[in-house]
């Protein structure tokens, strides 16, 4: 075989794979948001089918055998990255014995049911053999996987490539302590102990939120001729493919989910948007892990459009709709601290604690110090000590994410990675643009939208998550610069000085 | 290998081809309803793939083994009839070689968007060589794949399973002819002379269009929780997997096209719903011709929703709305008789004529007595001489139908056959149940519904249409039927008598 013939070969091969996903995103996006209730049990069975079939394809033989000629010979630039990416995944991916993943998949399409039962009946119990069980299974896969250092290591990498126990704990566990003394400070503020919040209680029409998230989408970046809004139970994103971008958002109590959870998609959404249309069918037309792609639906969710001059732009909007009167005081209501018992309807200040209290919790059973069946009491025990407040239940405690269940140990550190990576961003965007807010106060992104792809959009997966945050921060992980981000901000809004 | 880990390989197979059918359904359905307009060249390279691995399954050498032995067993009832019809369709599979195929696939591709470009410019020398090519590849594929008598028959087996030239040839040429005396009929009558169509040009909003769409698919019996509605610019239906209906309609001007093209639609879609649960992921679990397919479709859509029973009940909710005033008037304006350009804005009486000059044309064209080249005159002389109309151009003439660009030969007599059928069942349902009119009259469906369950949809593809019909109207395919009904009725509007 030549190397062109085998590089002919594995771009067909790896085409053939992205296919298939991309024909099990939409199956996956219409299961959320079109499908008559009834079709569940064959969408379950046509999900499974392509995934295996895409399976197959990345551990065949016939591939590894030609990624191991080409990782011998002479390749440059875009492809040889391409080459080194593929064949790390093929080999991580071969690493799993195949009864050891039709196991894991049984295992949590099993789990997600009893997850899904067991928040109905509020009760830990239903789910917790089932928990053990995915514990055990996710320990054995960190060990066939097989990464140095901590034994997470070989989970976390499947989300955040590059990414260490050894550099992430430090970081949060630092951020924990200066989160818990930013909050001890509000909470002893006159402001926070006379905070009484009563705008976005008023009534806010669907259809007029409805038509605040389509504009927003819009202005952010997201065009008809290649993306859609829909509405499902929980807000995501998916791409079907290169121009074929869809966001999600849902329309709850808190007026401003529906409009937030738009932002927040709208950014993994640009994202998306904005790989690089030369690598289509790659493995380079990706990003390169969860936590930058979390940095920018956090970017555009926190720093944008919880900030003051975001609402410069949108209060009058706001205001025509449904009456609220006075700037600051909405501004306020928009960002006020109060200790929320559910991650995703955390303020901004909690929710890093939230994270930390969920990662602490997966070394523990992974490192075998915290056991399945004492989980529900560890949870409450964290949030009391975090938090300071305790679920009434298990339903709005331990069960309320859908990750265990489903298999993601590892997962949601790339959250809080996001929310520090975007105040980095934010950051360097100042410097670059000094003048921004005042664009943004005029709700124009055009500077913003174009300064994202170009640093971060454009490159897809040919660098890591941290090598293209020291190319635009000068620097990489620094949760410090997050931290002073939030000091700076709520010490504003809770007059902390 | 045993009969019984043949059968359990042969069922798994059709499974997955059945799995992949599923999801090439979902990725054409969001195709022409959802997806955003630069999603398109990812699309047809999705579809692609899955059309590939389905194909490559179904001729596969260990199904056609395992097909073989099982043909030498002793097999009963159902699973023996299921294995009958995959060796058929397996064997005709086979016959096609892989580069036939491919070229054809290639061939119809490219036709599609020389139709489209040749309707937008109205000018058919645009489709021409590719339409020769297409003509070509389906005289080759009819060669191959051999079955006797005319050589079409190998093209409408297809889409007709069973049916032949020799059957249907006689039908159509007597139907034509008492078709246009029919015709000729009511144009010498006082009220075709004196028609003035009013009451369909008056404004219909959109809004309102859509509830009575909503209304009448949810009433003859598309339920929410196994179907949706949607829109696209060519209604359709297709199902996704059992459990999942879904149809589309279109608003035009006409006012009643999206109304009655949804509830065309929601025929096809009842049939698709009735289906056998018992034999889902199976060959069964299909319908056995499109001729049945739409004799479901043509019902509802003609026996039923332009009958003057039904709008006995419709009219009130359409005047409520649209202030129609009179209800004489409006029956007669909805089966109102005009000759028509658009076959599928044709009324019911002129319906036949268009297909019958499709099926002469290709007839010719297989038999090499009519050339490409000579399309347009051929198609404007046949339609002066049908309908005694005579298109301005190509776009509302030969280049009207996309079937053709798509390599659909033999495709369009199923249109006829569907009416045909529709007559002969409600001459069946009347005779079991001679008050049925009333039950339409007060917009109650259920023992229709459940009489078209009971004796077509149920049986999914275990018998042919032919069978199924002898079964229930003690007679096979009639077109004197047909033709009284069409009599019998326009005789009264047109007062022929």
């Amino acid at each position: 075989m030549t190397k062109e013939l085998d590089l002919e070969f594995v771009k067909k091969i790896q085409k053939e794979i992205l296919l298939l996903s991309q024909a099990r995103a939409l199956l996956h996006w219409d299961l959320e948001t079109h499908m008559p209730k009834k079709g569940a049990k064959a969408r379950a069975e046509q999900l499974a089918l392509l995934g295996g079939l895409a399976h197959e394809k990345l551990i065949s033989k016939e591939l590894w055998e030609a990624l191991n000629r080409l990782k011998n010979q002479e390749l440059f630039g875009d492809q040889k990255i391409m080459i080194q990416r593929l064949y790390k995944d093929v080999e991580k991916a071969r690493k799993l014995p195949k009864e050891f993943v039709e196991e894991l998949s049984r295992v949590t399409s099993l789990g997600t049911i009893a997850w899904q039962e067991a928040r109905e009946k509020k009760d830990f119990k239903i789910f917790q053999p089932h928990l053990e069980k995915i514990v055990e299974l996710k320990r054995k896969e960190a060990e066939y996987i097989g990464l140095s250092g901590h034994l997470y290591n070989s989970l976390l990498d499947d989300y955040e490539e590059g990414m260490t126990v050894e550099k992430l704990r430090p970081n949060l566990e630092k951020l924990k302590q200066e989160i818990l003394e930013l909050l001890n400070n509000i909470k002893n503020s006159e402001i926070y102990k006379n905070q009484n919040l009563v705008l976005k209680k008023k009534e806010f029409s669907k259809e007029h939120q409805i038509e605040l998230v389509k504009d927003v989408a819009e202005k952010i970046g997201l065009g008809k001729e290649f993306s859609r809004i829909d509405f499902s139970e929980h807000p995501f994103t998916t791409r079907i493919s290169q121009g074929d971008v869809r966001i999600t958002t849902n329309i709850r109590d808190d007026p401003l989910f529906a409009f937030g959870a738009a932002i927040h998609e709208a950014g993994h959404g640009l994202y998306e948007a904005g790989l690089p249309e030369e690598h289509e069918f790659t493995i380079l037309d990706d990003a390169p892990s969860l936590g930058l792609h979390e940095s920018q639906s956090r970017f555009w969710e926190n720093m944008i459009a919880k900030g003051e001059h975001f609402w410069r732009y949108y209060f009058d909007k706001f205001d025509e709709k449904f009456e609220l009167g006075d700037f600051d005081k909405w501004y306020k209501e928009v960002n006020a601290i109060e200790p929320p018992m559910i991650r995703i309807e955390s303020d901004e200040v909690h929710y890093g604690l939230h994270v930390i209290l969920r990662f602490e919790i997966e070394i523990g059973l992974l490192e075998g110090t915290i056991e399945v069946k004492d989980l529900p009491e560890i949870w409450n025990q964290k949030m009391k000590e975090f938090l300071g407040i305790v679920p009434e239940h298990d339903k709005e405690g331990v069960l309320q994410d859908v990750h265990w269940s489903q298999g993601y140990i590892g997962y949601f550190p790339t959250y809080l990675l996001g929310s520090i990576y975007a105040a980095q961003l934010y950051e360097a965007l100042k410097k670059e643009y000094p003048d921004i807010e005042q664009d943004i106060a005029k709700g124009d992104y055009t500077k913003i939208r174009k300064w994202l792809k170009e640093k971060i959009h454009k490159h897809g997966r040919k660098f890591l998550a941290d090598e293209i945050i020291r190319d635009i921060c000068g620097e990489g992980l620094n949760s410090d610069v997050y931290l002073n981000y939030l000091r700076k901000k709520y010490s504003k809004i809770y007059e902390l000085d």
